[in-house]
Formats: structure tokens, sequence, C-alpha cells
């Protein structure tokens, strides 16, 4: 029996691989991969392995994920290093828990290998901080869906000082902005859009919650960074948190993360 | 002028560094970095560089945050590759925010360059997917603060489809046992507390809202996962959802995230 390894393979730049990723696709028998993962990346798993894309192309599915779960069984009966290659982090909307339970099933042996999750790449390619100590103290992750029952986003719970990043919000950015506003973000609060963090095509686009639904549609991959973080302007609004703070510091300010 | 590199090192696991932070590791002139990033790491920094601890120890502040942007600066405006090296990712409570200003401001070239944050080196350490999609919507990262006027923690916010991922949440589990408690958390949630996640002395303890107050404390750096992910037991709560949607499979929980 072999071993099967759920390594995230970082946002996009193949440089944004772990040292330990690019060593197990180098030692692979067997690479099963997401269509998410970036080209270059492939380029780094050895020629001698044999490489399967489970991926979705163009909304349709090359495998079903039961089909996928029984693969990685299949291929750890009979291979020593079985990776199974994700974008990002397997552990963020990487549906890695329906795997590691067939896994855990079927008695094989299993590790996760994280990775530089999109929302990382993202926040750098933007040039800030998700949670500058200024203007937010937590972030949250989140997935858009269209569909009106969806009870899966609870964003009644944003606060301003929350930072929010909508992974996968597709192409109704008019919906996802009415859905924001509904939940009680003012129309001023800064959105940033960024599309294939990190890689050749990278792009970053600037807006608010009220501007979003008239904005251009970026390609996929792509997620929206929303809070008072995402914002060109952060410069002056931090000068006056530092002009409040030197004139009057009240002490438990300075330690709000 | 050169330019300064915002660098994640990872959870701790220097094999968990990026191919680009190793790089700029190796050909950096300087690095300034934190005290919680792992020994393995600062092994990959070239000799002929000039390596400055700024962070903390034993609670006690090496260099103040002005200091530490002021040597930014000034480093810069004399050497080529400037590193500045944070645990974990640098855009997740890495105040990264404060140094992009100051940087900015003196109009010195930068890049953020992302890194494996703490709570994705935990949940890998725990084998659970942090948004299983069966169990979790969503993901809040969070950190503590035993202060009561705190509002910096928003944790009315909580469902049972949100993944809590709490940094530093120092010694006293007592007290954040209380606060879960308050924000309307059952006693029966699971949490998991992931101690050098990724590290040699990586430890893993699974217990709940109500049990967590009696837990033994783990050393820092460490971590505490809360929600229905963080459970053991998950393979069972699979079952069930499994079950039920195999034998009436409403379409629309198929795509929840």
């Amino acid at each position: 029996m072999g071993k099967v390894y759920l390594v995230g393979a970082g946002p996009g730049d193949p440089e944004l691989l772990t040292l330990k990723a690019a060593r197990l696709l180098e030692e692979a028998d067997v690479v099963l991969h997401d269509s998410l993962v970036g080209l270059g990346v492939g380029e780094r798993i050895s020629a001698s392995a044999q490489v399967i894309d489970v991926g979705k192309r163009c909304g349709r599915k090359l495998l079903t994920q039961d089909e996928i779960n029984a693969l990685l069984v299949t291929y750890a009966a009979s291979h020593d290093v079985v990776v199974r290659l994700k974008g990002g982090d397997p552990s963020i909307f990487g549906r890695a828990g329906e795997e590691l339970e067939a896994l855990r099933k079927a008695k094989v042996e299993f590790e996760i290998v994280p990775g530089v999750t999109a929302a990382l790449g993202a926040a750098a390619a933007a040039g800030i901080s998700l949670t500058d100590r200024r203007l937010a103290s937590q972030i949250l992750f989140a997935t858009f869906s269209r569909r009106p029952e969806a009870n899966a986003m609870d964003w009644g719970c944003l606060s301003p000082a929350t930072t929010l990043v909508l992974y996968m919000p597709g192409p109704e950015y008019a919906e996802v902005a009415r859905r924001l506003a509904e939940a009680g973000l003012p129309g001023d609060l800064p959105c940033a859009i960024v599309s294939s963090a990190s890689g050749l095509r990278q792009q970053v686009r600037w807006t608010s919650v009220g501007g979003l639904s008239t904005e251009e549609k970026l390609p996929a991959p792509a997620l929206i960074i929303v809070g008072r973080v995402a914002s060109q302007q952060i410069l002056e609004i931090n000068d006056e948190f530092w002009r409040a703070e030197r004139s009057d510091p009240p002490p438990q300010r300075l330690s709000v993360i």
C-alpha cells in the first residue's frame, strides 16, 4: 500500500509551490490534479509519473467526486507515492473532506500538505494586509451562490471590522453587490476584485460594494476582497488612525489584534 | 534604492517555505525576522546576509513597530534585496499593514510574497478540511483578547456552518470557552487545539467548547479550530450526510460550496 498526499498547489505562480510540494511532485508515481492548477506547476511533475486531470472543463466534469475518491484508493494500492494536487490549499473550498473520508474508510495512509490559499495570493497581488489592525480584526472566507435558498452564506455577521474574502464569486457581480447591500454593508465600502492572482494574467480592480454591480467581469479564477482594507486610499485612513492614536493613545487600542 | 520583500515563512516546517521565499532568502542582503519564524527556516538564509531578529522574546519587544518600519526604509536605501520574514503569511495577523504604509510613504518598492498561514498548517496537522462541504460553508479567522471591551471579536455571527479558527488564543482556555458559550456555541461543538503545527513539537488535542476549559495548556504557537469539522468522529457525521443525500438527493444540496 502506498500513501496519498493531498497537496496544495498554491494560487497559480509555480514559485508559490512549497518546497515540500515540489519534492513530492518530483517523487510522485501518480498525480491526479484539478484543472485550476497552473500549467507552470504541471511542469514540475516527474516525467515518469502518470498524470490524470480530474477537474472540470467549461463546466463539464471530467470525473465525479465518487470516481476521484475511488481512483485515489485504487492507485494507492499499487503505487508508492500518489499526489492529489489541488489549487490553493486542500483544506479551503477544495472538497478534501470527501477524499479524506474515502481514504480513511479504505485505511489508506494519507497526509495533507498545506499550500498558499487564493485569498493570500490575492492580498499579496493587491498589496494589502487582510487584517490591518487599524481597520480589520477578523477575516471571513466564504463562497457565493446565486440560489436564494442558500443559507451557506451567513453574511448577517459582517461588521465594519471584518474583511470578507469571497471565493468563486461567479460572473454576476450585480447579484453579489445586492446580497452584500442586503447584509447591511455600506455602498462605499471598498472592494478589490483579483483575477488570476500571482499568475501571468493577474488583474486587480478597485471598486466598492455600490460600484461592484457595474464593474467589468474579470476571468476566473477570481475572488473579491470586501472591507476597509481593500482600498488604495488606505494611506489616508491610516494617517487618521495614527493621528488619533498619537495625540491621545488609549492603551486598549494598541493591541486590537 | 533596493526592494523590500514581505515574505511569509509558513507555519514552522522549513519545507513549507515557498520556492520563492527560499530563493529570496538565498539572494537577500538583509533579513529582518520575527522570533516566531522556525529555526530550520533560518538555516536557508544566505551566509553573507545580515540577519536581524526584530521579534518579541518572553513578552519583551526587541524593537517597536516604528523602529522596524524605520529599519526597513533605511536598509532599502543601501541594499538591493531586503527580506522582511514573518511567520505564516504576511497579510494575516502579521502587522504587515503598518510596514506597507511606511514603505509606501518612503516610496520604497515592495512586494508581498504569500505563505502558508498557521490555520492551514493546523488543519493539515489535524487531517481535516476547514470547509468540508457537508459541515461548513465558511471560515472565520479571528484572535482572542481577554479585554472585556474588545469588540474586535464579533462572534455573534457564528453559525453551526462556520468554522472558527482562533489565532493566538493565549493560555486562558477557560476564558475562551466562556466567550464561545456566550456567543451561543453549544458545549458539545468540537474543537481541536493545535500547537506548533507542522513543527517538530506538533501536538493536536481533540476536545469541545465545553471541554476546552479543563484542557491542558499547549505551548505557543498554538491555535484553536472550533466547529463541526474539528472532530475525529467526522466519519460518522459524514455517513449520515451521505445516507440522507443518496436516499433523496435534493439537487441544491449537492453544490453547497
